[in-house]
């Protein structure tokens, strides 16, 4: 598997780093960064990423698209470039993950055009905004659709990360990982309890 | 408060950036990034961090040591001119924070000695040959004794860090972060589901 985690200006740091601990994890696995020129990203809590260039990501039938979210989404949404390079990279992986307000990049691509997906619950009014062509599912840890992973907000992802390897590698993988980073996996993506409490 | 953020080849990935989500979610808090000589940090993740000398972390009274683990302890532990810059560092630090195998650091320059700390779980007996002057606790998910947090391994870091908001800025700032981050917080340090499963 090779992770291809994308970045932007003030991307949320636990939406990247939760997952990337979890992929990190998994036997011959790749993880690599990228932004739409490269050079070092940035987000409010000062933290600096290495990034390549999106063209500089190799054609590779391996590769999975990560799409973390953060306030950043609200302008780069509207970078018409940055959203037709995510649906070009989101069309040629076998898997596009995305957490937070992540999913509401990858709508914008009209990818997610009749599938199921979610949010974070602080905004998920402004992603519905998105695209209303989303099923948009409100009561949910995480949205699997197809090659489509969407979870809910930031420590979401890392529960969701567990759930990708419990899908494609087995539960006992996922419960390896789980366990080695004292982990507290909240196995079940149905279950939220954080729907009705804002 | 102002985290001066410790890092070291092959740190934890989660071990940092779980703690930094929650400290950049307080209010007037600054977060910065430092190692022994500056410039860019890497992991066996591939994340790259751009970072600042120690040396130029400016004398604060509101500065808090922030120091991770992670296989990179294994043989910065022996590096003498990296720990006496910890002890010094430590020394002049209102609090002092460490995450899984970082309290081997920590634990190796003294400060610890006569104090109650822990460790990630996989790692104990390795951890405990730092120091045999500390009173190390294999039950407990963070301890804190006087101004030195440490937490047991890299998600626990989570947990602490939510806890250390709620000691230095009450608990509904805590349980704010929590629930901005729709993270299920572990509010009992002394709660460890992970001390027998290895």
């Amino acid at each position: 598997m090779r992770f291809n985690i994308i970045l932007f200006p003030d991307f949320e740091t636990l939406d990247v780093f939760g997952p990337v601990e979890i992929f990190g994890k998994v036997n011959e696995c790749n993880i690599e960064y990228y932004s739409l020129h490269g050079g070092l990203v940035a987000n409010k809590d000062n933290v600096r990423i290495s990034t390549q260039a999106f063209d500089e990501i190799p054609a590779d039938e391996n590769n999975i698209l990560f799409i973390p979210g953060g306030l950043g989404t609200r302008s780069i949404i509207n970078d018409k470039v940055f959203i037709e390079n995510i649906k070009a990279l989101a069309e040629n992986s076998i898997y596009v993950i995305t957490v937070c307000t992540g999913s509401a990049l990858l709508a914008k691509t009209g990818l997610l055009d009749g599938s199921t997906a979610t949010s974070n619950k602080l905004s998920f009014e402004w992603v519905m905004e998105s695209s209303d062509k989303v099923k948009w599912v409100r009561k949910a840890r995480w949205v699997v659709d197809g090659k489509y992973y969407t979870s809910s907000g930031v420590s979401a992802g890392i529960d969701m990360a567990l759930g990708f390897i419990h899908n494609v590698k087995g539960f006992d993988e996922a419960k390896r990982i789980a366990h080695r980073i004292e982990y507290h996996w909240q196995q079940d993506k149905d279950v939220d309890l954080f729907c009705n409490q804002f």
